[in-house]
């Protein structure tokens, strides 16, 4: 083949190939400067506050709306892949490791697993409807295998996912054994939907470059659960949640949060790599919180409100607006979720994003593999006196 | 942060950011035109063929070669990380998964298991001390972990590591559960140092981009195996073999070689992205496979000459050369390796390779977080009517 050598003096691409296109895509795009994203061209938040998960889901993984036809069939298909394959239930305790459960290790490892009992083949060996079909399935195990092991962790028996509940209440449902509450399906399967993709953030970026040497689904998701991981990557919605927790009170936020910027720490919940102005999914997530009604949202306006104003103060010119962190944590929480489920949680939708992705690399694939500059001792360095073999 | 925003239109970087630069490494370099690659300055070649694996291991983690004293506690040191944490054990039959075993899958969700039962926290909470400590105690296990699940999905006991024997000849010991004839170590030892890195492949890249999220190590390890699971990146030692057993005897060499080129097939084991002249890594196994004796080398010569000679007949100007997959399952066929372990063998040598970017990637990290260019259809769409919730 001829390819350009890498012995070629390459240029220094930006650090952490910042605004560096590596791929084209029809999944989505983010616009930082308008605050705006969206999914195959529909605005994400105005199908988060109107569609459900399954349309949005069938929109990313099969590339169009479904029609009402196609949605009822998407429903009940996609219903029945929750059932976890032959054997996977008796291990998922021994994963999940009883009171030192970490749930996202332990979906690494049972997404893992589940991949290998599938007898998941690279994506290179199968054509696309086998891929898309893979990706429906690993998205719909992947809340059944994360309940299961947080039930069993907690010593209590899995519940089996309920059929006729769509994918967000089917979710809550796994979670406690009773059907959710309406209102609380419908908050969270917004924030599902929010999250399922947003650019081509690390952990799609993860997934892409491992399906690009052709491997199976499963490792592409693995190493994508993975980069969610990293706290540069996954948040913590949670954090956002020890603050308002911390502050306690309404008329403690201006100082705390004033003597919390003053020293310098970040304020979790504000600012965002890319969006310069409201991050479109605090917006709605706001919106949602304040609807699901109760103390804590309210609450967790005044310190927004509070945040802002100090950040305006205190830095001023810097454009430092609400993420998508700060209503999700109260979103999550008012729903039922326990914290240490938010970041999960997330995994979960994005799962749709990360399959969507998966899907479009096999499609049209080329290995993903750029180089580095190499600045260590020039090389051939002769080796020392005597320290060889004989 | 004052960061350039993805909504500025970045120009497409090449497909596959072939010849992107996107890091600086002090690791090791792949000079493709001169067939030369090395570890920190030194001849890759040269220090396979004159040094052990824990010298190189050494180098590749530490960044210098080990005197005589610190080798010796090295050795003592890494033999007894060789040990399973403890409640692994009575898993691994279960991951390995009987007589549908597939050892990079089991692998790969092994190292993860163990990564969690390890409590592996994030690269960027801990110090680099720590991060290297880790990644010997993780290149130290995977052999333990596979050869445990060898034997296990066989039906037979796992083999405890003899820490008297360096890391070559301890991975023979636990696959056979004896004590391995020096000169099968010896090879074995030479093929293991020869593909502990090069350059910024694929796996190595994603081990990097999924560090950069601040991730644990055992998060960046699963996503690198699954990267080297795949066809274009782990290859396959055992075709090239495989293809030797077709052709089955010299005289048949040529016209089945003649043909297979002539149907437009690639040659399995002829070929580099990076080499244009002879592969190092081929040059130096030939000469093990000659030295350990037996038919299957001297064939082996014999096929690889004959596929020269065919290739440059019928390919004339395209350099072709002997890549590092020809030899390697002939060396690893002698030493007594089954075939379906000759990549899961791959992934235990690369393991230092991967370890050392992941210790160099953390000690001076920046988010890999590169973007796409959207190309489907130009948002906002308007959402189609009626598809909507109430």
């Amino acid at each position: 083949m001829a390819l350009p050598s890498s012995s070629a003096e390459p240029a220094l691409a930006p650090p952490g190939l910042e605004g560096v296109a590596v791929a084209e895509t029809t999944i989505g795009d983010v616009r930082g400067e308008e605050g705006f994203y969206h999914y195959r061209g529909y605005n994400a938040a105005e199908l988060a506050e109107r569609l459900s998960f399954e349309q949005v889901w069938h929109l990313l993984i099969i590339g169009e709306l479904p029609t009402p036809e196609q949605l009822e069939s998407f429903r009940t298909r996609t219903a029945a892949l929750r059932e976890l394959p032959a054997g996977l239930a008796g291990l998922l305790p021994e994963i999940a490791g009883g009171a030192d459960f970490v749930p996202l290790n332990a979906l690494r490892t049972a997404v893992s697993l589940t991949a290998d009992r599938l007898g998941l083949k690279p994506v290179l060996d199968i054509g696309q409807d086998e891929v898309r079909e893979q990706a429906l399935r690993m998205t719909a195990l992947v809340p059944t295998l994360l309940m299961g092991m947080l039930r069993a962790s907690q010593g209590r028996a899995p519940v089996t996912p309920d059929p006729d509940l769509g994918y967000a209440a089917a979710y809550l449902q796994m979670l406690t054994g009773q059907r959710p509450p309406e209102a609380h399906a419908r908050a969270l399967e917004k924030y599902l939907i929010l999250t399922m993709d947003h650019g081509f953030n690390a952990s799609t970026f993860t997934a892409r470059v491992i399906t690009s040497t052709g491997a199976d689904m499963g490792s592409a998701l693995v190493g994508a659960i993975g980069a969610l991981s990293g706290p540069l990557h996954g948040g913590a919605p949670s954090r956002a949640l020890q603050t308002l927790d911390e502050i306690g009170t309404e008329e403690r936020a201006y100082p705390y949060l004033r003597q919390k910027v003053e020293a310098g720490d970040r304020l979790m919940g504000f600012g965002h790599r890319v969006y310069k102005t409201d991050d479109p999914r605090s917006t709605l997530l706001r919106k949602v919180a304040l609807e699901m009604g109760g103390e804590q949202a309210r609450f967790a306006e005044h310190v927004e409100q509070t945040a802002l104003k100090v950040l305006h103060e205190l830095k001023p010119g810097r454009r430092l607006y609400t993420n998508v962190e700060f209503y999700a944590g109260v979103v999550m929480n008012t729903a039922g979720i326990p914290r240490e489920m938010f970041t999960p949680t997330f995994a979960c939708s994005r799962t749709v994003g990360w399959t969507a992705a998966i899907c479009e690399q096999a499609a049209n694939n080329r290995l993903i593999r750029p180089s580095a500059i190499y600045v260590g001792p020039n090389p051939p360095r002769p080796l020392p006196p005597g320290c060889g073999y004989s």
